[in-house]
């Protein structure tokens, strides 16, 4: 097996041109991207990226929820593909990088290989995951999921958007419900390159983050139940405010989240008052809660401490606070293996690098659970996303392609290399 | 002059039965009452109003926004009449006493004194003020905020309900405009018995509240502008959390108004988030906020603290809060000698009181700037008012309406009485 030299580059200039062409496809004003999946403009960037494929020498097929899968022989095709990829779909008014940089990038991984007509001893796949976005349809990240086991695909394609469209209608319309069973094609990794959609690596000045956990998380629904009486003639001391002990809880959760820092997170962002009045004491209210860490007992924790902080707000302010956990999804842990050839492909090239927890779920967190996947991140600015002003550099992007591009020829092996690019 | 009887004493059960007989124009399922002003059910009881004044020797008139006076004469015409009163309309789902008991005391007061064959030296006038409630047509306490001369008669008369209908317009429609111009008819005094709509009397097991002031208000509108941002990605220290910071603005209130207690009330009871999820961290939203005390320096010092929290919150947060002040009412101090009056009326029945503050907002705040006033408070269960549960006992009420008969005639004075029911 011939060894590839860590000076093996992937075009800038073309995964830059391939990003914002495919950018094209739901052009928003702004400079941003709407794509919803299955939709018209998720078929036409599902067709130039099934021609794009072609042309770079893949075999390209479709699974029954639309995954698309492109492959690029391997010199021993009874060895399972390494799979790279990310997803199309964008949210509403959603950016040009997210998804689409780790779906490009892989493409470009694969143009690169021919360029320097490397032939590897495992078969390589590019992969669209179908709606990870989850602005369409419910739930988000959906495709893996399935590919997981976390769903049947008759549960899948019987989901209905906002106006009822089907799942399965949606594929029908635009062509992309392929025969393949969903899961029936296995791969020996997965590896993810996207945007950190948060502000760490930026603030660090790193250039590529090498994720080794995913966030477990606790979602929460929360009531509170206080009495609603006249903000005139109600004394202070006589209130039963539900808004006042709601606002001891909202300090709370960020208490807690920091005191198991710097990892755990903690919000909340939702809040409703029962018929809310400026001059009415708040009786009722309804919220969301949600805690995140990438470590299991320290969520134990940080719910035990939530817990034990409402029952004494709820006590002191004599008010009911009801609070109902309604998801919890355990951590992710990367495949150590794996994460470790991301590190060792990321110090090859020489570039600034932290280990890093993905905060945001991923096609990756999904897949991790049935095949060893890990994932790379570059930064994107102001650790925005999901927002039209969502934005990375050239240089990032490509040092991230180029680590991805290397940890594919590692995992995959090289057989052979016919020139490199320098 | 004659002197009163102290065991002079109105009619408990006919006043218990009017308040109940005017009930059923409006009554709800739960026992409330939904008679909003100057509509069909607001027509009815203003009918059964005018016939029973009518029938205890009174000569009704109605002013230019529907105000009724019901004027029974003394042995000097020449002397201004004392005003006792208060309003007929309800709130949306309203209860039996707000504003009926002030109203019907009055006239049982009036027929107490016909039974008792009182002549008293000045005339005597009972008031059903037009659209206390404020919850059909803004303002609250519109018509005698006009003859406070707040407002113009024209101005009001413009003013439309949520169906575009003008207050004219109803006036017309149920036959209650009438030709004297608002604020001509002088008083001497305004005497108006309310329940509290608040819950100290009952607490302390006080049967009269003699209200010496009413409450000063401020109003606010806030906005608070972080960042939204990620809930998985963005790290605790990074956030600059809209939620976060009104939360301690809501404690900061809270705080306040208890340091300048026991008088002083702060509230907020509104807050919208702008494009809230579970999954984002609050970027924008918007509140309101009130503080109320009964003293203007209190005022003064309730806004420079809130100004100096709320500096401190934006400035540690990295937000920022702006608070509009939109309404400044100052406290009303009723008129010393009427509330004198009042509380020898009170001591000499034998009641236990207390001196008290109007937390909310009545007609006899806004006379009270053109005329000596005063108001009469009875409790009412647990505090609850504007609320179908809103209840009041037989002896409470009968007790408000002994002290405001003793109290006008005192005002009034007594020239002859025939018998006393004792």
């Amino acid at each position: 097996m011939a060894s590839t030299k860590s000076n093996l580059q992937i075009d800038s200039t073309r995964l830059w041109n391939a990003i914002h062409e495919t950018a094209k496809f739901g052009a928003t004003p702004k400079g941003g991207v709407r794509r919803l999946t299955l939709g018209a403009e998720d078929k036409q960037v599902r067709d130039w990226f099934r021609d794009a494929c072609e042309a770079a020498g893949c075999e390209v097929s479709v699974d029954a929820l639309g995954t698309m899968f492109a492959v690029r022989r391997g010199r021993d095709m009874s060895k399972l593909p390494i799979a790279i990829g990310s997803h199309l779909d964008t949210q509403p008014t959603g950016g040009k990088f997210d998804g689409v940089l780790g779906t490009l990038a892989a493409l470009e991984a694969i143009r690169a290989m021919n360029d320097a007509g490397i032939e590897t001893e495992a078969p390589i796949c590019i992969c669209n995951w179908t709606n990870e976005e989850g602005s369409r349809f419910a739930p988000a990240m959906m495709a893996s999921a399935a590919y997981a086991g976390d769903y049947t695909s008759e549960d899948i394609l019987s989901r209905k958007d906002a106006d009822g469209v089907t799942v399965a209608s949606a594929l029908d319309t635009i062509g992309y419900r392929g025969a393949e069973p969903v899961g029936a094609r296995k791969f020996s990794a997965f590896v993810e390159l996207h945007i950190e959609q948060g502000p760490l690596l930026e603030a660090e000045e790193k250039i590529i983050g090498v994720v080794e956990r995913g966030q477990g998380i606790i979602w929460y629904n929360g009531t509170i139940s206080g009495f609603a009486s006249h903000a005139g003639t109600t004394p202070m001391p006589l209130r039963r405010d539900a808004l006042a002990a709601f606002s001891e809880v909202v300090l709370a959760v960020e208490t807690i989240a920091k005191n198991h820092g710097p990892h755990a997170v903690g919000t909340i962002g939702e809040v409703t008052i029962d018929n809310s009045s400026r001059n009415v004491v708040a009786g009722d209210l309804k919220f969301s809660a949600e805690f995140r860490s990438p470590e299991a007992a320290t969520m134990d924790k940080l719910h035990a401490a939530l817990q034990a902080a409402i029952a004494d707000i709820a006590s002191r302010r004599k008010v009911t606070i009801n609070l109902e956990q309604i998801w919890r999804k355990e951590p992710t842990v990367f495949d150590p293996q794996i994460v470790g050839t991301v590190e060792g492909a990321t110090k090859q090239l020489g570039y600034a690098y932290r280990r890093i927890t993905s905060g945001a779920g991923h096609d990756a967190c999904n897949l991790a659970s049935v095949m060893p996947a890990a994932m790379i991140f570059v930064p994107c600015k102001d650790g925005v996303s999901h927002n039209e002003l969502e934005d990375a550099t050239q240089a990032d992007c490509t040092a991230g392609a180029n680590v991805l591009l290397h940890t594919t020829l590692a995992l995959a092996g090289v057989v052979s290399a016919l020139k490199t690019n320098s």
